[in-house]
């Protein structure tokens, strides 16, 4: 088997392989500069691993594996456009380098192209993909359509939001395992017990950049930390804080929120002594940890050897034991 | 045969039956909103025909049908945006109504329902629609970004404007035509034909727009006349004029687009005037006489009884030869 970082050397090297080249250059010039930005592309080297494990040979996924990256690229350009944010992955979002109407119709164009390679698979299991494939790709759009409603309500549980990032991040980590599965060949059974794995463990990664947001180590985590509590996002930790605090913590939580022009490294502080004080930060961990357990026990029920199943063991520990 | 009319209620019909009650709402009562609007439906009508040509059997087509209108609609929803146009059809648009963010989410779901739809078909020419399905994607966002390019270009050519509305406007009757072709059982050879016949006529369609936008006769057009020229819009009468014109109408038509707060009814009859002036009324007239002609040609080379072609060469004049 080959390892995780020779997979995600060959699919680099084969994603560069795709032609941006096309006119009018100002629909492709924005989508090959989003596909050089690198990334984990955590995503597409699992569809290639559900693939090699059912038979054994990781390269018949990768059109699926290129579905899926250009698909979650797609979804980046247009939701930096929606989130107005300006930087991503240290370099700025293509609206802001072009402009709003480039990042919509690049987003489009880069969709459309995602399904071109969707649907390079035997046509035995074209339709089956295809069916995951768009199944995922609502699911995501209604992910981050409750995100924005949450934005601006002050009534959302940690279940709401629980559902929220599983529609947004879940599904996908799901969908790019259980495709590469069956292009390998796997039981409808079989797909389904690592999509269930895939989902939980996005859960789990989603989860885990609350935490890392709010209280990494800088050093390591390479960015600034507090980002979310600046920006007011509702992630975990503030909801969680919001279920667990008496009336006066909530309200000293709810008024750092509201209140405009607060210093942020006052801010950033004064939350996170709360979310100290009403221990979010552990409560986060456990939740991890139960979507870890979970993800793993769907991994355990599929009947491969598990040395086969090693690999996959690993990414999810990279995605969730992790510092940055 | 079924008639044109009783093929769109037939539409209507079963378009009225898609599942658009999903949550978030704010995600899926645009997409109701959208799909309720009406219209004129001729490309999905086209892809019923276009199988009902080859086997006789226009259901069988109906989800390709579907996927066409949808995509259709996902089109105009993010062409709106970046238009900036309130209204559509009468009704406010959906970036008007709600917001751009609602209105590039709508949107976006809408093209993956599209996808659900295309998918459906036999597994034999399964590959074979969804390709052609993903090229006009593909074509007709690179046709919107010309449009948009040409917005702030005063270096158009005729020719440029023709590919630009080949990819944004022809491509997808031709795609229609084609798809319900491949669905009826049309060789290669006969569904691009028949593809062609679509594309040809589409152009036509489009530069007959052009035309009635500003000649058309508002009591039987239905809406005021002018509006692609109060709104600068680089249609195929002003380009061809500033081809066509002398340095001084050149320079007085350039004149007016470039001028800010002219009188709206004064630059409309000056700019009428002007395109009087350089017959390019009739030049449009005669690209629309010469693309329905060659789009004729495509029909005819079909082999099947002229009989059975009767009702789309009905469809091809109703498109070309109409007042509003």
């Amino acid at each position: 088997m080959k390892n995780y970082e020779s997979l995600i050397k060959y699919f680099e090297d084969q994603l560069t392989k795709i032609a941006c080249n096309g006119e009018p250059t100002e629909l492709y010039s924005p989508i090959k500069y989003t596909l050089s930005f690198g990334g984990k592309r955590i995503r597409p080297v699992t569809t290639l691993m559900g693939c090699e494990l059912f038979c054994g040979d990781y390269e018949k996924a990768l059109p699926q594996a290129i579905a899926i990256e250009l698909f979650h690229n797609f979804t980046l350009i247009h939701d930096d456009i929606m989130d107005n944010a300006p930087i991503r992955r240290g370099q700025e979002t293509v609206f802001k380098k072009w402009n709003p109407n480039i990042a919509i119709l690049s987003g489009d164009t880069l969709f459309a192209m995602a399904y071109q390679y969707a649907q390079q698979a035997d046509k035995e299991i074209l339709k089956d993909t295809l069916s995951v494939f768009n199944q995922t790709a609502i699911e995501v759009c209604e992910g981050q359509q409750f995100d924005l409603n949450y934005e601006s309500s002050n009534d959302v549980s940690v279940d709401d939001y629980i559902k929220m990032i599983r529609l947004k991040t879940g599904v996908l980590f799901g969908a790019s395992l259980k495709i590469g599965a069956l292009v390998g060949g796997a039981s409808n059974e079989e797909a389904n017990l690592l999509y269930d794995f895939g989902v939980n463990i996005g859960l789990g990664f989603q989860l885990k950049d609350d935490l890392l947001d709010t209280f990494g180590n800088e050093g390591i985590f390479g960015k600034k930390t507090g980002g979310d509590i600046v920006t007011n996002k509702k992630t975990f930790l503030y909801i969680k804080a919001l279920e667990t605090a008496d009336d006066e913590g909530r309200e000293e939580l709810l008024s750092l929120y509201n209140t405009v022009d607060t210093e942020p490294d006052y801010k950033i502080e004064a939350t996170k002594k709360l979310f100290l004080k009403y221990k979010v930060d552990m409560a986060a961990n456990e939740e991890i940890d139960k979507y870890f357990k979970v993800g793993m026990e769907c991994l355990d029920m599929i009947k491969l050897s598990d040395e086969n199943k090693q690999q996959l063991r690993e990414v999810a520990v990279k995605m969730i034991d992790r510092n940055k």
